[in-house]
């Protein structure tokens, strides 16, 4: 095997073999940009309808990524690869994988993936659909369809190729770091890059003057309005990346918080939809230059259809849809739509079958049909014609609309006979259909099958049609690449996407997707089996789950398998090959939660387990067989390593200093710009949880662990790991606490305060005031959720209020809390938002009961009396259903309805006149309320309420049967309803039961 | 022959060529840079002693070149490939040759010159020595051996090599204009490149906000500063690179003035050499990790010198210095050394020889002695001993000191003899000197016959020696790459700067310097004619001259030949071709001075005249012969015809608006800060202008013209004709007022303003007006020059002002015009400043009148007296030197040097009572004094005052032979100093005779 390439020498192969490609060969942009995709030959040229293909290399600046050098392969900058091929050549893919060839990575060699990837660059409101791609493990390039750029839709759709070079060379060379890697025969890379990495990382995170920089951006943006003004786009645009740098450094000094952040992006993200637009028009106006250079394709290069056979006898039916790797959701979705529209679809055609069988992988969908007639069932259908007061003259002769309708039916005017119906007697015709071949009927009804699978993402990879066919583009969750068609041996040529339906499959990627011939409908699942393919998720799980389950207990542990996780990797290729990596366990040291998370969610790897703790291995999949397999392996286990070794550089920075000394960098951070900083929100939480450990009756020790988890609880907001796994927030804080030696009760509230429901009442505290305070905070602001949008997180806040209340038994009066809570903020509060935050809280509530499957009308009739103390309503809902389940309660509650629909619409409170009373069932019924009123109650107890009823309910009765109460008396009237209004009144506080069903 | 390279190719060729030869291939910088010497992987990396080779694209960003789009080959942004070789490798020009054979380029078939250039970037405190690299005429390459970057010596010398890309796609395709060659196989240049040239160039130009551009470059400044405090130089470079951006877009707003300009530079290089210096101190602290790729040269890699032979009888000697292309002063710097030094040498050498012929061209400098002796001449030397009295003791005998002296000399004690000389009798040796044969003593001698040559400015291209040997480097005006040394046949194998003496010389440029062996001494001459190379650069005069005659008469014309222009062609080449070169005869309407400008001082190209008007064509001289002519001429007409297109471009921009309006834009031309604009300049000039037209006595009109001319006089310095050739200001000036139809007298005034001497009185006028503005403004801000600093050309201000008063023989009195021109300054003015500013005019007066040869004495007895009026003085210079001619001036000057002597220590003047006037001599004495002083004196005259005291000077004589002055009494002694007093006070205002030789 030859030398592998030095760092420049994969740069000039990139350049030779787009260039050989057709590719116009660009140079780096003269602004420190984030990626390649920000330089103007991609976000500019991929606008409009001209072609562009273009390559060129883009050092590419993230401030935060910086590792002051110390990172093997994490650098604020790294050296990108950019490609733009528009209109899509067809085989982007393939390309690609030439590419990598042309730079010696043999994909029999390794495992090459492509991972789903969903782009977006909302700084300059772009979005495509495609991958990552990754070499043993390693993301090494970035590829999409770009479906949106500059708030433009693309047409055509342009595909973007970024390589990740470093990581390529690190993947070419097996290397553990990329600073002692060649970059030419002489120097290596570290030696021209290592030093300014540790400089510009000390700038971007401790150096930079936030005033000036802000200074900056305002500079900029002014500059690129004013250039906007005057048509000047691409001056425009260059200050929109200005603008765009320095947000980024900004934000790596940490100097914006959430919603300054939104803020900023937006200034950005609006200037470069301006620019884009105008872009739009500008070459609209200059008559699309390039356009000149479109290459028609003609039609000939469309292959030749095979002849339409038609066949006898019931034949097999194979449809193989071939894609580009699917992302594993998509490719469940579209299993499961074609199990749904197949027999539908075959049943409308009237086309008889035996079993179907659904089936795929990320690469090809496929349907085989067992026994599929050869035609369609002849069907007869009655159609209706007019009615026989019309149908027929006074001659008792068929009248010109029946006559009519017999001939446009194509039926004998003697042949129509009569029907009932209803409505009254009509004329009708049999008509009936015969059934047309089957090869005819598919190659209709096909296209419309596939054109009938949707998908929450769906992406456009042609060009719209032109002309006023009025169709809509194609669209899928990956390109479409190839049609299999087949009825036993026969092909059926129908057309879809470009594409034209035939016997031609292809096999796998890493043995450059031969083509495959199937020679009949029968024969496919073989064919497929041959070539290594698998093609029953269901096989695919077995296989893996089975072989990691051997390899983990080979490492002495039990895997952790997550199902999820399971389908997601099963549905990541197409001949699973499972096998072991190992790390160091020096690594063990990290907290479980970010190896796991690494492992699981980074790089869908299963983690080893023994005893709860996890083992220094993992179980990947690779895609193929065993060639190569240590080549795949030790870049697997070189991405682990590296993913790991840049959690410990960020513990090792943070643990540098205690998290008190964090807690005070939370002045910088921006909560909101009205709600002031995090340190302020710390402060508030601290006053309020000192509040709410009274109010919800914390032991003394507990209020102390409380108040010290409360004070530190957002420290780790301002440390290097949050700011990097944001998901980690709250973990690494406990973390870092019990490092710093803070009391476990402490430790656990830091850690559990993002949890839905924390375990400790400590955590629990903090956990209801940081939520009461965004609540609170956030609704002052204005910022109230809408159906569609609820950035910050609202709805799961409120529901973050109701449950650990409910699950910790925990009684808490909403109202007064929110009223605290309101009082602390910066920003005045009314009544009525408070109401409206109340109201929130317990919609949530409402949705969270109804979940748990209990019936709306009690949930109603509960929170309508206790929604402000969730976990005492959920006490009473679950007893109201008990109540209304039981037999007698179609007594109990009419009783009770009686007495409440009389008085309900009384405007005044009557005072109860004992004297008054005279009838006995007046009587009855007042000493019944007496002793019901008598019984002990527990606030909002339903029970306590009903078992009080419950005895009364005779007196009720005949107090209706035996008492007018309406008399027109109006002493007597008001004193029988101020009785009823004391009867109506046990509810009150714990149940409307008025929104009962049935009441 | 095979299609020329598209533009991607030539940067794939160029890297591959570069990658090839151990260069580091980097990458273009993420900001906007005007040259690659900017980009950090030149600027620092050159710094120290670390090995460093690289190669990189720079798309290079000048505003002030941006064109709209509309220049066939001047962009706003051009591209560079920029090479980087440390140390020099010894043949760097051969190497960099070999890539443009790699683009495609064949020497043979092209003009390729090495035309001087003394590259400086002041903004980073750089120098070098080079060329450009001309292919046909057109400038493609920039090639510099850097001296000092960042204020910091290089050592080693780092060679750069800077290609301009678009130049060279235009040359390979014999392209009329960039726009429509292929950038690569699909799509052109000018398809990518042209419409945001036109946006970039109307944002540097009109749109940038001036306000906002100087705030990013406060912010840029200050986060500069702030990472150098933290020793993070490359972000602090950053900076520097958009301080530096940002004050190009400032200048080419046209927002920033001469004195302001001064200061921003002066911003920017004090911090980039702040980064320098503290780059090198990082570079050492690492200990200079890259020193390890050095690769030792070792001795083995010396050629092995020919033995040593000596030789018998008389030879021919000839030594050849081989060397990169000599700039013309430099060639003819060194030849004439030669031809003083060589004799010199020789005869210090006692080497006998017949004649010395010093010839050369750009590459080589040749020394040819005829007969040189093969062996020193014998000589005997007396050496000088104790004296006589020490030498013998008292018996007569030798003592030990005469002893130890006759050994000391190597003298037999009996052989020592005595000779008289100044101070007495001693001891001498004769000390005889075998001659020693000429081969050994040229060895010795010729390295410091090399080091001998120095030059105006000259280089290093070796490191310094190292170890302590105190040697410095070699230094040239160009690297020496081979040295010939012939005796008849025989090498003197002698070393310098790294080479070794041999027999190899080396062929001309377009022939890849062929290796050419000479035989012997004697053939050298024919051997170079052989090779085409004509060593006598008189004889290339001549050969340039009668035939560059032929050609321009063939064209109808005659040659315009100014003689430096023709030393310089003359010795810019080996071996000449004149050929014609034609331009479209559209672009004579451009400004006679633009054309010949452009063709001489740009090109030096020889312009054709008919009647005293530009033909359409000029004369060019190739470096070689016919082969390929055609390509050559085609590209030189290129090259004549952009530069013209460029002029043309200018003018007609500034042709849209008139000079009224160019002046209104002064104002945003800072003059001075403390002076105000060019506007407020020019006000001052206008109001000084009608002080003046009185003191000078302008006719009416003369004094309307003059006021005219002064309103519009600095209204070019606006256009974009003048900013783009400042020596066109004037010029441009008065060709833009004739257009806009002003008064004949106006236009001549406003155009010749900047000449010495302006030829019309309005001219005059405006002239004095704005030089006395400039001195007086500028000395009142403390700007006087010192010795060696003038930056405001206040010398050439001072003497402007001395000339044209003294040419039009115009009396002003300075002193009060002075004073006038100080009143009108925004700033306080003393009058001891006023008297310095004169002083310093007078100084310039002094010189001038020195260099016209008179005679100091009498120069500083005319200015002593009257030098505030220039013309005044330089007639009484001129008689006052008649007057010193005389033969009776020794007689005139010291009768009235008597009168002086005796009455210049008086501290009074006394009054003269006639009536005490007794003895007849003085009677005399004051008959001829009033004679005198009742004659007609013109103000200042020499002539009338002598005149006047001529007839006076037998009194004067007679009185001091009978008359005692200083007599005991009072008033008789009083009376005659008055008397001698008045004869003295006739010179008053004319002249101080004391100041006169033989005073």
């Amino acid at each position: 095997m030859a030398e592998p390439l030095d760092f420049q020498s994969i740069i000039l192969k990139l350049q030779e073999f787009w260039a050989a490609h057709g590719c116009l060969i660009w140079q780096p942009y003269y602004a420190q940009v984030g990626a390649g995709t920000m330089n103007p030959a991609t976000f500019l040229r991929v606008l409009g309808p001209e072609p562009w293909n273009v390559g060129y290399v883009e050092p590419s600046v993230r401030p935060d990524d910086g590792r002051y050098g110390e990172n093997p392969n994490r650098f604020q900058q790294h050296t990108q690869f950019q490609v733009i091929l528009k209109p899509d050549p067809g085989d982007p893919v393939e390309l690609y994988i030439q590419s990598l060839e042309a730079l010696g990575i043999d994909p029999r060699q390794h495992d090459i993936r492509l991972v789903e990837d969903n782009w977006e660059q909302p700084t300059i409101s772009a979005w495509g659909l495609g991958w990552e791609v990754w070499l043993d493990g390693q993301e090494i390039t970035q590829f999409t369809y770009f479906q949106q750029v500059g708030g433009q839709v693309l047409d055509p759709v342009a595909v973007e190729i970024t390589y990740g070079l470093e990581r390529i060379l690190i993947a070419l060379r097996d290397a553990p770091s990329i600073w002692n890697e060649p970059w030419n025969a002489a120097v290596k890379y570290g030696e021209v890059r290592q030093r300014e990495e540790f400089e510009h990382s000390k700038y971007y995170f401790e150096v930079g003057s936030v005033e000036r920089l802000k200074q900056m951006y305002d500079l900029f943006e002014a500059e690129s309005l004013a250039c906007l003004e005057q048509g000047l786009l691409v001056p425009a645009y260059d200050y929109v990346l200005k603008c765009s740098h320095t947000f980024n450094v900004l934000d790596t000094r940490g100097a914006i918080g959430v919603t300054e952040r939104q803020a900023y992006l937006g200034r950005i993200r609006g200037v470069a939809r301006q620019v884009a637009e105008s872009y739009l028009a500008q070459r609209k106006e200059l008559e699309y230059p390039l356009l000149k250079h479109v290459i028609e394709k003609s039609s000939a290069s469309f292959p030749k259809p095979e002849a339409i056979v038609q066949i006898k006898g019931k034949q097999t039916f194979l449809l193989e849809i071939g894609v580009e790797e699917l992302p594993s959701h998509d490719l469940e979705s579209a299993l499961d739509q074609l199990r749904e529209q197949v027999p539908v679809l075959l049943d409308a055609l009237h086309l008889a079958h035996a079993d179907i069988q659904v089936l795929g992988t990320p690469r090809r969908l496929a349907v085989l049909v067992a026994d599929l007639a050869d035609r369609q069932v002849d069907v007869e259908e009655e159609v209706k014609g007019p009615p026989l007061e019309r149908a027929y003259d006074a001659d008792g002769k068929l009248t010109q609309a029946a006559l009519g309708f017999a001939r446009s039916r194509g039926v004998k005017p003697e042949d129509l006979q009569t029907r009932k119906m209803a409505g009254g007697q009509y004329l009708v015709a049999l008509v009936r259909q015969t059934g047309r071949p089957v090869v005819d009927v598919l190659m209709e009804s096909l296209p419309g099958l596939l054109a009938g699978i949707k998908f929450e993402k769906s992406m456009r990879w042609l060009p719209k049609p032109t002309g006023d066919s009025g169709d809509t583009a194609v669209t899928f969750s990956r390109p479409l690449r190839w049609l299999v068609a087949l009825l036993g041996e026969v092909v059926i040529p129908f057309g879809y996407a470009g594409l034209l339906a035939g016997r031609n499959s292809h096999g796998l990627r890493p043995y450059n997707s031969p083509n495959i011939e199937i020679k009949s409908a029968g024969e496919y699942t073989q064919a497929m089996r041959r070539n290594g393919i698998l093609l029953d998720p269901a096989e695919r799980r077995q296989e893996i789950e089975s072989q990691a389950r051997k390899l983990a207990k080979s490492a002495g542990g039990a895997l952790l398998l997550p199902p999820e996780l399971l389908v997601e990797v099963a549905n990541l290729v197409e001949r699973p090959l499972p096998f072991l990596g190992r790390f160091e366990p020096d690594y063990l040291q990290l907290p479980k939660e970010v190896l796991i998370s690494v492992m699981k969610k980074h790089q869908r790897y299963f983690p080893v387990v023994k005893d709860g703790k996890l083992l220094p291995c993992f179980v990947v999949v690779r895609n193929g067989d065993e060639q190569g397999l240590e080549l795949v392996r030790s870049g697997n286990e070189h991405v682990v390593r590296a993913r790991f070794a840049d959690a410990q550089y960020f513990v090792n920075k943070d643990l540098q200093h205690s998290l008190d000394e964090y807690r005070s960098q939370l002045g910088a951070l921006t909560f909101h710009k009205s709600l002031g900083s995090m340190l302020d929100k710390s402060e508030r939480i601290l006053k309020l949880v000192e509040v709410l450990s009274a109010r919800l009756g914390l032991e003394s020790d507990q209020a102390i662990y409380a108040r010290r988890a409360a004070y530190l609880c957002k420290a780790d907001l301002a440390t290097r790991m949050v700011v990097e796994m944001t998901s980690l927030q709250g973990i690494m804080g406990g973390e870092y606490a019990r490092r710093g030696g803070e009391p476990d009760a402490v430790v656990q509230a830091i850690a559990e305060q993002y949890l839905p429901v924390p375990g400790s009442m400590a955590g629990v505290t903090v956990a209801l005031a940081d939520r009461l305070d965004s609540l609170t905070g956030l609704f002052a602001a204005g910022l109230t959720p809408s159906a569609t949008r609820d950035p910050f997180g609202l709805r799961r806040a409120a529901l973050g209020v109701v449950q650990p209340l409910v699950e910790h038994h925990l009684s808490l009066d909403l109202k007064g809390s929110l009223g605290e809570a309101a009082r602390l903020q910066p920003v005045p509060f009314s009544e009525q938002a408070l109401g409206q935050v109340l109201e929130f809280i317990i919609g949530r509530m409402r949705v969270m009961l109804l979940e748990q499957g209990f019936r709306y009308d009690v949930v109603d009739a509960v929170l309508a009396e206790q929604g402000h103390d969730p976990d005492q309503a959920r006490a009473a809902v679950e007893a109201l259903t008990h109540w209304v389940a039981r037999p007698d309660w179609h007594d109990i509650l009419p009783g009770y309805a009686r007495c409440v629909r009389i008085t309900r619409d009384q405007q005044q409170t009557y005072e109860l006149k004992t004297n008054a009373i005279k009838e006995p069932a007046e009587k009855d019924l007042y000493s019944a309320l007496l002793q019901a009123e008598s019984k002990q109650h527990l606030t909002g107890s339903v029970d306590d309420l009903l078992e009080a009823f419950l005895p009364m309910l005779p007196a009720v009765n005949r107090f209706f049967e035996q008492v007018m109460v309406m008399v027109e008396e109006p002493g007597v009237r008001e004193n029988r309803l101020a009785l009823l209004q004391r009867v109506s009144g046990l509810a009150s506080g714990v149940a409307d039961l008025s929104r009962l069903e049935g009441f």
